[in-house]
C-alpha cells in the first residue's frame, strides 16, 4: 500500500465508480458525514484527501499494525484515541508519513490541530490516518490548505468519493454495506478500505474505516473488531510485507438511539458481529482481488495441524513462496512446488507420509508422493479459472486456518519496479 | 534448482564452457574420475549423468537439506553414507526424484545397485544425487541403460563436462579450484556446484561436489565442511524456496599420501580450511549471480543485533521482500521498503531510533527517518551498479551475518511461470 501503481501516476479516472457488489448499493451512516478533496498532496488534481465526521457520542475500536517501524499518524492516531472519544478521522493517500522520524510527528499534529481549530473541537478529538509512499515529508501546507473546503463539503451521501480518496496502487474503490437488526429497529454498518501492495497485515490491517449507527459498548466493540479482523484482513496476503502504516477502525454513532450493546451473545450483538465480519471479509476479499499484479484469486485452507499458529505458519509458506505464485500464474498445476513449500514450513517431526494436499477438489499427494489417481488433466482443470483453491491436512491435529492470497505476476513486478521512475 | 529455465527446454548449446574464473583454472583432483553422459533423462542429446569415482581410502563429509519432503536419493546417500565409505556419486539432472513415495527409493535403489554390479563394489558404496522437476518418477531405464558408457568414459579430466551435465536452469557451469600447501607438498581442492532457482539452502546447499586429494580425519572433514557452508552456500538465498535435493558433499581422496590432518588449529588444516571456505563462497556467490532472472547481486549484512539468528532474520526478511527486490531490479533506493522490512521482522521491543541503514556507503536512515544528509542522488548512484550493498545496524549488540541475494526481475516470473508450458 506504500506505492503508487501505474494509475496512481495521475489522477484515477474519474469514471462512474464501480462498487464491489453493484446490486448491494452502500448505505450512508447515520452520524457519519464525508468529505474528499483534491490537495495535491502528491499529484495534482487528484482528490486524496477524506475528512470524517463523527456524531458526538461516538465510540470507536481500532486495530494498528504491529511494523517496529510505525508510522507518525499510527503513533499519534494510538495516543489520541487514549485520550479522547474521536470526532475526526482525517485520511490522505499520496504519502505515508513514515520513516519521518519526529518531524514527521510534528507533521501529523499540526494537520490535526488545524482541522480541531476548524472544527472548534480538540486536536486529541482527531485521528490521523496516512498512506502512500515511505520517507517523504508529507506536505501540510497543502494538506491543511484544503481542509476549509472538505469541512464545507461533509456530506452523509459521500461514502464513494471517500473510498476513492484513500486510494493508491488500488485500481478500484472498496465500499461494501450491511443492514442488521438491533431491537427490531434496521441498524447498518458501512465500511470502505484500501491496499493492493504491501500487504500482509499482522494482527492490524491496511487502512479499513468503518461505521455503524448502532451504539455498543466500548468493550463489546473492540472485542468485535478483533474477532472480525482474525478471519478478515489479518487473514490476507498479497506479498507478505506488512505495512508500516496499516490501521482498522470502527466508529459505532449511536445514532440509532438504541440501548448500547454490552453483550457478544446477545441476538442484536450477534446479529452485528456477523455484519461486522462479514463485511470485513468483503473487504478483505476484495483487497486481495485488487493485489498488484494479481490474476489469481487463492483460497488456502490448512488443516490438521497441531495448533493454528502452526497451520499459520504452513500457510504463508506456501502464500510467500514465489515459485507457487508464479505457478499460479501460469495456470500450471506444478503441485512440487506445494508440497516443497509444506516440508520447508519448519513444522518439527512433520510425518510426510500423512500429509495430503488437494488443488480445488483434486487428491494430489499423498503417503508422500503423487495420488495414483491424480491426473495431469484433472490439476489443469483446478488451476483454470481465476480462482483457485489450495487445502493442504497435515495429519497431525485438529487446527485449521484459512488464508486468501494471489499469484505473483509480470505486472506485480512492473507496478513495483516501475514506482517513481 | 527444481525447474527448468528456458535454457533447459534443450540441450545446452555445447559452446566454450565459461569457468568463473578464467584465469584461474580448475585442476583435476587426483584420485577422482569424472564422466557425464546423455541418458535421456528429460531432453534427448543432452549430458545428464555424472559418474564420480573416488580412489579407495577416500573418506566422505556431507550435509543434506532439513526439508521435510527430501528426495528419494537424499534419503539413500545418508543411509549409504552411514554404511560404507563412498566409492562413487551417480548425479542425474532433468528429474529430482523427490515426491515420488516408496517407488522413488526403489528407483534411486536400482540405480545404485546396477552401478554397484558393473563396477564390482556394494550398492552402499553408491551415493545418488538428483536434481531436476518433482513429482515425476526418474526414468531407471534410461538412466541405467548409460551407465556403461559413464563407466567406460571415466577421465580425471572431465570436471567441466560434469560441472555442465548437472545443471538445470543454470545459464553457466559453476566450477572452482584451489591449491593448497600440506606438510610442504601442494595439496588440491577443486568443486562443482549448480543451482539458480528454489535457493535457499537451510542447514545444507544446492548441489555442490567437492573433493580433494589431501588426506583428513573424518571428523575433522565434516567439521570443515559445516563451517565453511555457514557462510556459503547457507548464506545465500534467491528466492526463499528451499529445496527438497539440496546435498553437498565433500571427498578427501588421500592420494597426497600426507598423515591425514586431525588437528582443526595446525597450519596445514588451516590452510585446508581456507581453500574449502573460499571455494564454497566462490561457488556460491556464482548461484546468487546466475539466480533466476537476476540482474544484481546483493550483499546484505546486518550487525548489531543480539544475536547471529536475530541477525539473520532481518537479513532474510529484507532478502525475501518482494518489495525490496523489485525496487532492487529497478535500480530505485527505495529505502522506505528496506525500513519497513526491518520493521516486520518481529524483533521483540526494537528502537527503531537507533536502527541505521547504508546503500552501499551512503547512510540513509537513522532516528528513526532519513539522515538529513541523504541525497536521492546519492542513493541512486548507490543503486546503479551490478552490485548493491545494503547494511543494517540494529543498535542492540554485536551478532552479526552476511547474506547474498539478488532482484526480482520479470525474468524470474517468466522462468517460473512458463516451466512446463
Amino acid at each position: 500500500m506504500e506505492q503508487a501503481r501505474q494509475g496512481d501516476s495521475g489522477p484515477h479516472p474519474e469514471g462512474e465508480i464501480r462498487l464491489i457488489d453493484e446490486a448491494n448499493p452502500f448505505h450512508p451512516v447515520p452520524g457519519v458525514r464525508l468529505a474528499a478533496v483534491a490537495a495535491g498532496i502528491r499529484y495534482p488534481n487528484r482528490q486524496d484527501l477524506c475528512l470524517l465526521e463523527l456524531a458526538p457520542g461516538t465510540r470507536c475500536a481500532a486495530v494498528f499494525t504491529r511494523n517496529a517501524f510505525c508510522a507518525a499518524p499510527v503513533i499519534l492516531a494510538r495516543r489520541n484515541l487514549a485520550a479522547a472519544p474521536p470526532r475526526f478521522w482525517l485520511i490522505n493517500s499520496g504519502n505515508a508519513n513514515a520513516g519521518t522520524g519526529p518531524l514527521g510527528l510534528r507533521a501529523a499534529e499540526s494537520c490535526c490541530a488545524t482541522l480541531a481549530r476548524l472544527a472548534g473541537c480538540q486536536a486529541e478529538e482527531v485521528l490521523p490516518f496516512s498512506t502512500g509512499v515511505i520517507g517523504e515529508s508529507l506536505p501540510v501546507d497543502r494538506l491543511v490548505a484544503a481542509l476549509p473546503q472538505a469541512w464545507a463539503e461533509l456530506a452523509a451521501e459521500a461514502w464513494p468519493r471517500a473510498a476513492r480518496a484513500i486510494m493508491t496502487t488500488d485500481t478500484r474503490p472498496k465500499l461494501v454495506s450491511r443492514r442488521f437488526a438491533v431491537g427490531g429497529r434496521e441498524a447498518v454498518i458501512t465500511g470502505m478500505a484500501k491496499g493492493a501492495g504491501m500487504i500482509r497485515p499482522d494482527m492490524a490491517t491496511m487502512l479499513a474505516f468503518l461505521a455503524t449507527d448502532a451504539a455498543l459498548d466500548q468493550g463489546l466493540l473492540q472485542a468485535s473488531l478483533a474477532e472480525a479482523v482474525a478471519t478478515s484482513f489479518n487473514a490476507i496476503t498479497v506479498d507478505g510485507d506488512t505495512s508500516t502504516n496499516d490501521a482498522c477502525v470502527l466508529a459505532a454513532t449511536g445514532t440509532l438511539g438504541n440501548t448500547p450493546l454490552v453483550d457478544a451473545d446477545s441476538p442484536d450483538a450477534r446479529a452485528f458481529r456477523q455484519a461486522l465480519t462479514e463485511l470485513c471479509e468483503e473487504l478483505a476479499t476484495a483487497i486481495v482481488r485488487d493485489g498488484e499484479g494479481a490474476t489469481k484469486l487463492v483460497t488456502l485452507v490448512v488443516e490438521e495441524a497441531l495448533d493454528e499458529p502452526e497451520a499459520r505458519r504452513v500457510a504463508d509458506t506456501i502464500a510467500h513462496s514465489p515459485l507457487v505464485k508464479t505457478a499460479l500464474f501460469a495456470s500450471d498445476p506444478n503441485w512440487g512446488r506445494i508440497l516443497a513449500a509444506v516440508g520447508r514450513a519448519g513444522l518439527p517431526g512433520l510425518d510426510i507420509d500423512r500429509v495430503r494436499i488437494w488443488l480445488g477438489d483434486t487428491l494430489i499427494v499423498r503417503d508422500g508422493g503423487r495420488d495414483p489417481g491424480y491426473t495431469e488433466q484433472a490439476g489443469r482443470a483446478a488451476m483454470a479459472g481465476a480462482e483457485i483453491g489450495i487445502r493442504v491436512a497435515l495429519g497431525r491435529g485438529q487446527a485449521r486456518t484459512r488464508v486468501l492470497t494471489c499469484d505473483l505476476s509480470y505486472d506485480y513486478v512492473k507496478i513495483n519496479a516501475e514506482y517513481r521512475t
